[in-house]
């Protein structure tokens, strides 16, 4: 299934970018004056198809799991704090469900990998593939069977709600510890040294920050993730919630529909579906520029320009919520502002 | 008048930005790493000294006027677009309204200084003190009483807003050749070159880019602005427009309103309210990084980080509309996220 809907992705179509480019060449603006929002609304006309785009139904995933290398000592804050915020999104207290509500979105939360049993719960959208990842500093995170089976998680998901009608997809996650996954993806799909591309996470001292890079060179080191088999590093050294979002950017470009990256673990998921079908890429708005300093050399590889840069770095999804926000300004810019000929202005320059 | 308001301008209190910071702490997520967002809660509750601050009411402000400079040929555009580009202000039409409603906010459009009779026309707040500048290449552009009264108008303004119990303001701006006399207060209030605060405004070639700046040099020469003297330097190579604008963050703040500014027009405006009182810096907020290369040097005088950075070159007000969602965005997190102790979740770090 995974592989099928790899190849049903297409580039994006360039007559799409250039009818909305002449339309927003049409008004009452000087030609490009707009910058990034003219670039939002080009490439949501040329992804969508669809000369007048809505974004009426909106959608924040959050992924959540757990990560066996929380046990070597990695993270600022114990496992238990992945169900805990978990429930803190389900009662619409944490970040994420702020920002969603601002940005008119739902939250859709995914326990993809917790180590923890929430039972029967209203509003968590259960696809639990293990009860968090192995210690990757030990052997596999995940088997390559259970790699392939988070990305169909989100693949799945994508389906569901663009069958329901949802228009845009942003991605976010929870797992304490997972900021060691996705540097360690980092550094195998990007070539960098895995000290370029570890950062702080929830803010751990130089100490915990030099262990955390010790283990990720052991993690690489021992299981000899392959850089030319994206679903090998996931496995090897990836996490559930990143294996989610790659699977659901495969999802959305497979549908043409528009996705949101958030920040440093979101854009290693983003790597991974990149790594699978660079086509992806054409279907993805990349947030933000994270605190994370790994994040930027992903976007460098991926070649995505952030949104914004608020020197954030909580995650959960709540830079893709803000950057929801820009995209749709420049989508009402293209479809609410006046022509020249609609508004009697002057289109002769004077020279 | 102005001078009286410019002696009620205080400090914002540092114990109210404090406590702020301290609630910030106490809610789920790790310190800080909501970055900017922080920010802008915790100077919010400092400018407005109210521990639960709203922003139910937001206006923009687009201030209009014209400029005798403009016969010098150093705009793309002929000066009839202002007016024209009033009225489509006034039908909704234009970029401002666009992301205005989208910020869920009004717009006030002033008229202080277009060449144009506009009669009695639903939606204008006529206070037009002049129409059109001088061309300042062949003397000053106001008078120093003109160019009082344009701030004033400004201050009148936000008084008269502040009272109908509007919360947060911004600027915006419409005149064609108005980065002429902009980048003219740049130079003379940053000590740099003419050339290196000079741009292309609405999209001018190589050959008119030349001539604008020779056109500010002259200018300069002829007029002998006193840097010292903001009043001075906005009276003879300034505008009426960039008055009202210097004039409405003074009155912002000797109200305790935030006020958001806008790009290159608004914040030689925001500099001149600088130059007359550093204080007023303590209420504005830079909404983001416009394409003229003079901004960010105006931006460093002010010592104010842009919120945004979207290759955006309109005015209008178009790029503080968008800052005003990241500002609410900042509040509502202050305001509205659960703490640890609400949501049950673990504050003990581990490490």
């Amino acid at each position: 299934m995974l592989f099928e809907r790899l190849k049903e992705i297409r580039p994006v179509r360039a007559d799409f970018t250039e009818m909305a480019q002449e339309h927003l060449d049409h008004l009452t603006k000087p030609k490009g004056s707009l910058g990034r929002l003219e670039e939002f609304a080009r490439r949501l006309v040329a992804i969508t198809e669809d000369k007048r785009p809505v974004l009426d139904k909106k959608v924040v995933f959050t992924f959540a799991g757990d990560h066996g290398v929380a046990e070597e000592g990695v993270s600022a804050y114990p496992k238990e704090v992945t169900p805990q915020m978990v429930l803190n999104f389900l009662n619409g207290g944490a970040g994420i469900n702020v920002l969603a509500r601002h940005a008119g979105s739902e939250v859709v939360v995914v326990d993809i990998g917790v180590d923890y049993d929430f039972g029967a719960i209203d509003g968590l959208v259960s696809r639990k593939i293990m009860r968090g990842t192995n210690n990757m500093r030990k052997g596999p995170a995940m088997t390559r069977g259970e790699a392939e089976q988070c990305l169909e998680v989100g693949i799945e998901l994508s389906e569901v709600f663009a069958r329901k009608g949802y228009k845009i997809f942003a991605t976010g996650e929870m797992g304490i510890a997972n900021t060691t996954p996705s540097a360690a993806i980092a550094a195998v799909l990007t070539g960098r040294a895995v000290s370029e591309v570890t950062g702080r996470g929830t803010g751990i001292a130089d100490d915990v920050l030099k262990n955390k890079i010790r283990v990720i060179e052991d993690s690489i080191a021992l299981n000899k993730p392959d850089p030319g088999d994206p679903l090998d590093v996931l496995a090897k050294v990836g996490g559930a919630e990143i294996g989610g979002i790659a699977g659901l950017i495969i999802g959305a470009a497979s549908q043409r529909v528009p996705v949101i990256i958030d920040g440093f673990i979101s854009t290693a998921g983003a790597l991974i579906a990149y790594c699978l079908e660079p086509l992806t890429k054409e279907y993805m708005f990349a947030a933000h520029n994270s605190v994370e300093i790994g994040h930027r050399v992903m976007l460098e590889k991926l070649g995505l320009r952030p949104i914004l840069d608020l020197d954030m770095r909580l995650g959960e999804g709540t830079g893709a919520a803000l950057a929801m926000l820009l995209i749709e300004a420049g989508l009402k810019i293209y479809k609410e502002m006046a022509t020249f000929g609609d508004a009697g202005v002057s289109t002769e320059k004077v020279r």
